[in-house]
């Protein structure tokens, strides 16, 4: 996906909140903004939007000399998703379509993200899960998602942040085991998981797990290490987590579904749903994206 | 009012939805997007936020060779304003308090500001004109303000807005007439009243009016022409409509009382008041106001 006139403001925000996530520094502060507006200012708007949230966040950790500003709050998310994980485990096991169930929920674990909010809040969180117990997916997309499962030789999951890993833990135990990996942030950007998250959520006991060697927030393959492309490339199909990933895979893989809550009204469009919806998107390469296209 | 951080996402609005409204021109809207970046980039936080406005609109002017981009929205809102005086001028006629009714409607016709909006539709200024009717301002900083206007000899009224400068026209005649001058601003911006609308209000034929010399869309005094100065030295009473006046003016001169309708966060925590209020205040300088105070 392109970067929008609108996701300019937006980058601002983000900058902004950081800022004050890891620092009460007014100066520092100011010097998130100046330096943002001075990056968004020169940024190519045919790159996606997670570029711009990589470089923001390269700032961050450079301007406050904190490799991990977010460390603590991806501590809290493990540990809030852990508390919640076996009534959930729970939930899914004694569902009609456990693997169904595991999706909604897999999918309502990514409200747990720190580049689209500030704040979490535990109702937030529980009101997510509530919503994906109440209103199940769409079930034509869920149905493609377990027969292109079945049919995978290599799957490749791509996680997304903190403590949504540990939702994610619930979908890979309904997916087949044996022949799927799991593939995490190789450098920690704003709450995305990394390889101590993967394990903090029991998951590298479970499945292999990878890194793919970059920091930005989603996946800029060709910022990628050889051997995650290389993953990626052999894989029968890609589960991607999150809004990030789709910004940064969306219209380009045919092996790839994108599981994500729609955060904002540009990545919304761009999926052709509305905000704060949860979707099953089975990726539809374009034939040619124009880089000038507004 | 100094320039707040969360006031540059909202510079970086105001530019793209005023490139939008002079053009169709994707390009245009590119560079100023750019522009505003690399503007708020280098830009002193410790002065107000109109001189930001002020900047971007000599752009767009420049980028756009058209020396008034808002010209038709202001004769339309003329237009419409001068359709609903005969009807606002019996309402202020007919009103227990004549003089707190024309001043309830002329704040009610400060929702006519293309620079916090980018559309404006007869039914939202149907409804402000309905809310003032219906909820008054507050008693006694209007029982102020008639009495500061009784004693006064010399009173200078800053315009704000095309469209709006019909609905001060009704405050206008509730004051003492012969000791009232008007001033609008030196040159198109936004769209903020010039001369021309003066006139097309009928307010040239009532009052001496003045233009301030200046192309910011408030009253930064030191870019004001020196008539207006004196003038406004001399003046024992200054009611300063619009928001923007507010922001470059409030707390730094006793004679002057706001007459505003609060049209952001910032400016309303900064004014004391709620988003969307509908305020008079009387200054009250401030002993001193720290330019690096966040």
């Amino acid at each position: 996906m392109r970067t929008y006139f609108e996701c300019v403001p937006c980058f601002l925000r983000q900058a902004l909140e950081a800022a004050r996530i890891v620092s009460d520094d007014a100066t520092l502060h100011e010097r998130m903004l100046r330096e943002t507006l001075r990056m968004a200012a020169e940024m190519p708007f045919d790159r996606s939007p997670p570029e711009m949230g990589q470089r923001i966040h390269r700032y961050l950790r450079e301007a406050t000399g904190n490799p991990d500003p977010y460390r603590r709050i991806k501590e809290q998310s493990n540990a809030m998703a852990l508390a919640l994980y076996p009534e959930l485990q729970r939930r899914v096991r004694e569902s009609s379509d456990p693997l169904a169930t595991a999706a909604a929920l897999a999918i309502a674990g990514n409200i747990i993200d720190y580049g689209c909010r500030s704040e979490l809040s535990r109702p937030q969180v529980d009101e997510a899960i509530a919503e994906a117990l109440r209103t199940p997916l769409d079930s034509e997309s869920v149905a493609r998602l377990r027969s292109r499962a079945e049919a995978a030789e290599r799957i490749l999951y791509l996680a997304d942040n903190a403590g949504e890993i540990v939702f994610d833990r619930l979908l890979i135990e309904q997916l087949p085991r044996e022949r799927i990996a799991v593939a995490v942030r190789g450098t920690p950007v704003i709450n995305d998981a990394t390889l101590s998250d993967a394990e903090a959520a029991g998951l590298t006991a479970l499945v292999p797990v990878i890194d793919n060697g970059s920091d930005a927030p989603g996946t800029l393959l060709d910022a990628c290490s050889g051997e995650f492309r290389a993953r990626f490339d052999a894989s029968d199909l890609v589960i991607a987590k999150g809004q990030g990933n789709y910004e940064t895979l969306g219209g380009a893989h045919a092996h790839t579904v994108f599981l994500f809550m729609a955060k904002c009204a540009v990545a919304a469009r761009d999926a052709g749903c509305r905000v704060g919806e949860r979707v099953v998107l089975h990726d539809r390469p374009r034939a040619h994206s124009s880089p000038s296209g507004r």
